[in-house]
């Protein structure tokens, strides 16, 4: 075992090229891929690997994001990367100034869906791109991502997070070899089990899909998920039960003055070639209310579990409620939801 | 995924428990268990949550030793760790005084199959134990090991070194929870594929023991490999098979003057209930004449892949065979050898 390097299956390798390139949200010819243990792992491996030849890296990523940017760089700091908060305030601190800077994007983001691009971009400015959500079923794929280094992973593609494979598109050889030194000695490689399960999960996806393009005929949105599930067709699939949940989530927040969420645009979509979305994983709900200081309380005590704003570094008047449930879990959400903003129209009736 | 914290099956962690009782190779009760991805993992971890709030810490190893421990001290060393080589040498040089220390020691050791106990016992010395062979069919188990980081992996008991399966048993609370926060913020948690695959071998193994076990008849050691295979009995298997590749091995090296391999004793084991070995992975071979100084390429000239004893940190002079690997690929390292020997014998005969 320890003479083996980190290997990627050249089966699940062919159907991660595929799937992009049937997708068209990132350019991968000509590029390195390189797994990991979720994408989470490759956030730290990338960092580290950017990181080890340079002056100390600050790391950092614009409000409000991922918490684990923050929370690896913490605890994972060296002597050659240390954590420095929100790129934006960042940017305006360090303006003109020529420091050594890792910034991290994630487009469309998590907790706001929010299409983002790069904050910082000197020269001196290495940018992680973490596409976690840049497939059909969150939001419109409007062009085929060509970074230094990208990351996908399995969890938020077909929802097995379980399995724990995350994928780096990376263009440089050096950052590859570099990449791959860090995976093999952090865990010689990915587990068989898990490229085997996601090889038979892409083949079934790329299966799906090849015929209907050939056919140079894309199957309409407007059909019923079961419709769907039953054929393969996951982007579909997934986007229909994404779409409906957002309209139904904002449905009955449009009815209130309490609570507002993220204003998200609809945008036209290379890959289902139609205008689409938005169909985010996640709502921003803010609370608009001035004693209404902590959304994430203002929730919980109405039964409903969210992610309160400052584990994003963001404020406590904004909780971020996840649309990636099971079914009867959402269909919980909304109506304790549909109660609390009831009793809010109630209220003030009774007036 | 994001909230849901490192995880160990409860089905896994019980077989787990079951088989070190079974065994009788570690104590686990009132322990914690913690899962990586791989012991490969666990090592980095451990040394990360050991050295966390500590003055910098020297992290060693008694020369030779896994290479890993060495490679990895310097790949991801921070502000609270640093590689500081030979566990004997620095013993000799910090006498008396009270530097902060990680160790390692690896019982039986790779590469050359020894019995260890830590070199440093100072009151601020750590040490973690690598129980990676400390399983019945590579050395007698002659107690069950009660130390306060223990690590063991899967792919030295069953082989399946591609489901990267390792696991830490910790005593200490604090301990346990770094070790949870590291892994978490790595790697969130380990495939629940391997956890499923691991969880079957196991029950597999501990159900094919349990039997014998409670009929109080232990299953002797003289029987044909195939008949244990057949049955589940992976030790017996493991045990048979190792050493009958020990024995071959020495066969033919105790007719060379130019060859030699370490000295290993047998000893009780309390699991088979007799005296056994020795039966380790690797053999430990060195080159005796003043000039085959670089015994891996002597070995390589004749055919025979083996792991220079560089590597080890060790003497050009030592190189390190693997006897794991499968049945023709043994068959044919005996064969290269036997030839390499009889030359040497024919050489001295012809003089
Ligand atoms: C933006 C983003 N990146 C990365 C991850 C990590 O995902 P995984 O490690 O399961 O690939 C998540 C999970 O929630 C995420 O939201
Ligand atoms: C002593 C020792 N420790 C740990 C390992 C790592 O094994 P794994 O990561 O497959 O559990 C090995 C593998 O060769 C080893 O020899």
């Amino acid at each position: 075992m320890e003479d083996s390097s980190v290997s990627i299956s050249p089966a699940l390798e062919r159907e991660i090229r595929i799937l992009h390139n049937l997708v068209g949200n990132a350019v991968v010819d000509n590029k390195y891929i390189v797994l990991g243990v979720g994408s989470m792992q490759l956030l730290k491996a990338a960092v580290a690997s950017l990181a080890c030849d340079r002056r100390t890296a600050d790391v950092v990523a614009a409000v409000p994001y991922f918490p684990a940017y923050r929370e690896q760089s913490l605890l994972f700091e060296t002597a050659h990367f240390t954590w420095a908060g929100d790129a934006n305030v960042y940017a305006q601190e360090h303006l003109g100034m020529n420091s050594s800077t890792i910034e991290f994007v994630n487009s469309p983001n998590n907790p706001d869906g929010m299409v983002r691009h790069a904050v910082l971009n000197g020269c001196d400015a290495f940018t992680i791109y973490d596409y976690a959500y840049y497939w059909p079923h969150f939001t419109a794929i409007t062009e085929a991502a060509d970074q230094d280094v990208m990351l996908f992973t399995l969890s938020k593609l077909t929802g097995h997070a379980g399995s724990r494979l995350g994928w780096a598109i990376v263009k440089n050889y050096t950052l590859y070899e570099r990449l791959l030194t860090y995976l093999q000695l952090s865990i010689i490689t990915v587990s068989h089990e898990t490229q085997l399960r996601a090889t038979q999960l892409l083949r079934v996806i790329n299966g799906a899909y090849s015929g209907q393009l050939h056919a140079e005929q894309m199957i309409p949105l407007g059909l019923p998920p079961a419709y769907y599930a039953s054929k393969g067709l996951s982007f579909h699939y997934g986007y229909v039960v994404l779409r409906d949940r957002w309209m139904k989530l904002n449905q009955i927040l449009n009815q209130s003055k309490r609570f507002g969420v993220q204003h998200l645009e609809p945008a036209y979509c290379k890959f289902f070639k139609e205008v689409t979305g938005p169909s985010p994983a996640y709502a921003w709900v803010y609370c608009k209310q001035e004693n209404d200081e902590d959304c994430q309380a203002v929730l919980q005590q109405a039964g409903i579990i969210s992610r309160g704003g400052k584990k994003f570094d963001s404020s406590t008047r904004f909780t971020r409620l996840s649309l990636l449930k099971r079914v009867s879990t959402f269909e919980n959400l909304i109506n304790h939801l549909s109660f609390l903003v009831s009793e809010e129209i109630n209220f003030i009736l009774l007036k």
